[in-house]
């Protein structure tokens, strides 16, 4: 057996980032992905670049085979009718009331499939007042308290993540949802929409600890929190830049070790875990002088010898020569028709018995038309005149 | 039906964020989980508050139950084999070989459960140089190339992205890959280990753009682009800070009108979508000029008014206020016996068919160790001797 999902089919109509990398990971785990795709133009971030198939579009569409299909004709509609009746889960992230005007509502596609597992991705939901609105990462950031989470801690000035964190967090969000509703079909043999708002998914990332004083409604009051002001536990050496920390008591003695700075055990401030969290500000700043007078590898050498949590801080180039990431053969290099040789992280979860693995690369717009057609019914004759029709 | 994963029963051992997040995530769905946590302490993340249950820990463990039992005690190790024959998952995050020392490896409940799905959740992998290191959330985030991403485009300072973000995206990557094992299950009848590295985990997240200049092998040496040095897309006004932003032309002039600034629209820098991309620093510093004059409240009114997507960038506390989160009915209230009235996110996938809801607080320690040994067949006599010998 291929991967967990193998012999799974799921449609996808889905562009951008949120639905194409959810979909990326059912194909990532065996599952047969479809990407239909506007003849013309293709998933807008395929124009992302203006030097060839942007690199994220080709991770994310890893796994994937490309029909591309004109739905605002009604017989492209009816094409995409035909293959969603042979299909278990169609996914589409366009933005509220639009589908039913295109004809490919749950209502339209359960009448071709009635155990269709239908998910609809939104930005913010399917009503109330900002369902209109256009929704991108730094909306949803704004909203979320993730801006806030990262506020500059001198001036107060709310801050974005550099990532793009809300489309990622809803893929895994839905990715999981599919796989579970899939599950639910095996047993009860019906399947069902599933619905889920960025904004939700996001919020719900955010809370477990960004929110922990929004959390038991008697705190709400609460001051915030002394640790919202301290210094974060990057530390500058002569030569970059490393993390190192120490929650423990065993911890915090191999720090003062590797640190050789045994008065800090004496210091009636650091005794204790939570006298140590107390004066974490003072204690990090002390820590950060004695980190910079020497390198990299010579601290994180010592920490190490401690047993105290520490790693350099990588620049991006730097990741996959990480001797971890190395010996975890994470980062995969395969070679693409059209950019050539690239390199990826393999899926990461690692299945014993049912390996995820990658098969295809991303697709070129519509490299699978004809053979994907094929397989559901479409006769030769057929697609040459949906060809000359300019439907596909 | 409940949720998606009702009747499925899981057993945790895991502590502290990406473990117990992930199986909040099937709890939700509606699996029985049952949290064995050690009868002294409990899961650490329980003493990291010291004015009573933390609220992280109460959020990342509703919808399980708690059962207290020693298992540094054969006796312990046997009541966990008995409930492990009658499960369907067994989830542990210990460090790298310790559940092989104590007894409880994926070969020692096999034996007791053949087609068990045996979870292993480790911080570098199971082998590699970095197996015994300890893993803290900033150490995945230092080697992931998280605080690269985030590095101050000024000074190139690395900064940590202040949310526990590689616990979190390790617990959804966890909980999809469970399910998919699950299913692959329900057709195979065979279950597997599924085994997942948080540094994987986080390193596929931050791939897709955050890695895009190492991904076609023949970019190596491409400067990583304009985009990083230019500010980001929060803007300060008289009274607080909005974001907004337009990617197509038609957005764009609508911004253009938004913000009255018609000359603008004939500045042949910003004619094109590439255009405004490769000037994308003075455009945005011309927008904060201009932003800057005048309310959140009356910008975000002018900009909806003309389609641009915008936002307020919202403190944490207000989260919770904003219209379209209460249109979401995304926060619900609930009452917990020890802390009294909260507030969480409910399950942010939505299941037609079957709901996934909050349907038990976050246990006391040992809350259930009596009902729930019962139901494993465990007699009142027995329950009596484990605990006059401190087993349970």
């Amino acid at each position: 057996m291929a991967g967990p999902l193998a012999g799974y089919r799921v449609i996808d109509v889905t562009q951008m980032l949120s639905g194409p990398m959810a979909t990326m990971i059912l194909g990532d785990q065996g599952a047969d992905v479809i990407k239909v795709e506007p003849p013309k133009t293709g998933d807008l971030t395929r124009a992302f670049s203006s030097s060839g198939i942007p690199p994220t579009f080709l991770m994310i569409n890893r796994n994937k085979r490309s029909v591309a299909i004109n739905l605002k004709e009604p017989q492209g509609v009816e094409l995409l009718k035909q293959m969603v009746a042979d299909a278990d889960v169609f996914v589409q992230n366009f933005r509220p009331g639009t589908v039913e005007r295109m004809g490919i509502g749950d209502d339209d596609l359960r009448r071709v499939n009635p155990n269709l597992i239908y998910v609809s991705i939104s930005g913010f939901g399917e009503s109330g007042p900002y369902v209109k609105k256009r929704v991108y990462d730094p909306v949803i950031q704004a909203l979320s308290g993730l801006t806030d989470v990262q506020r500059d801690q001198e001036t107060g000035r709310p801050h974005m993540m550099r990532l793009v964190i809300p489309d990622k967090v809803t893929s895994l969000t839905a990715a999981q949802a599919i796989t579970a509703a899939l599950l639910a079909r095996e047993r009860t043999g019906k399947g069902q929409h599933v619905r889920l708002a960025m904004l939700d998914a996001v919020v719900s990332f955010v809370w477990p600890e960004g929110m922990a004083a929004q959390t038991i409604v008697r705190d709400d009051r609460r001051e915030a929190g002394e640790s919202e002001k301290r210094r974060d536990l990057l530390f500058e050496t002569t030569d970059g830049f490393i993390t190192t920390g120490a929650m423990s008591n065993k911890e915090w003695e191999g720090l003062v070790r590797a640190l050789k700075q045994p008065q800090w055990l004496e210091d009636p401030r650091f005794q204790t875990p939570a006298g140590r969290m107390k004066n974490a500000g003072v204690r990090l700043e002390l820590m950060a002088e004695v980190l910079k007078t020497r390198s990299s590898a010579e601290w994180l050498a010592r920490l190490d010898a401690e047993q105290v949590p520490c790693a350099p801080a990588l620049r991006r180039d730097e990741v996959m020569h990480n001797e971890q990431v190395i010996a975890n053969e994470l980062i995969v290099e395969s070679e693409h028709p059209h950019v050539g040789r690239m390199r990826m992280p393999r899926p990461p979860a690692r299945f014993e018995e049912t390996p995820a693995e990658l098969r295809l690369p991303a697709p070129a717009l519509g490299e699978h038309t004809q053979a994907v057609l094929k397989e559901f019914g479409v006769s030769a004759e057929q697609l040459a005149e949906l060809q000359a029709a300019d439907i596909i």
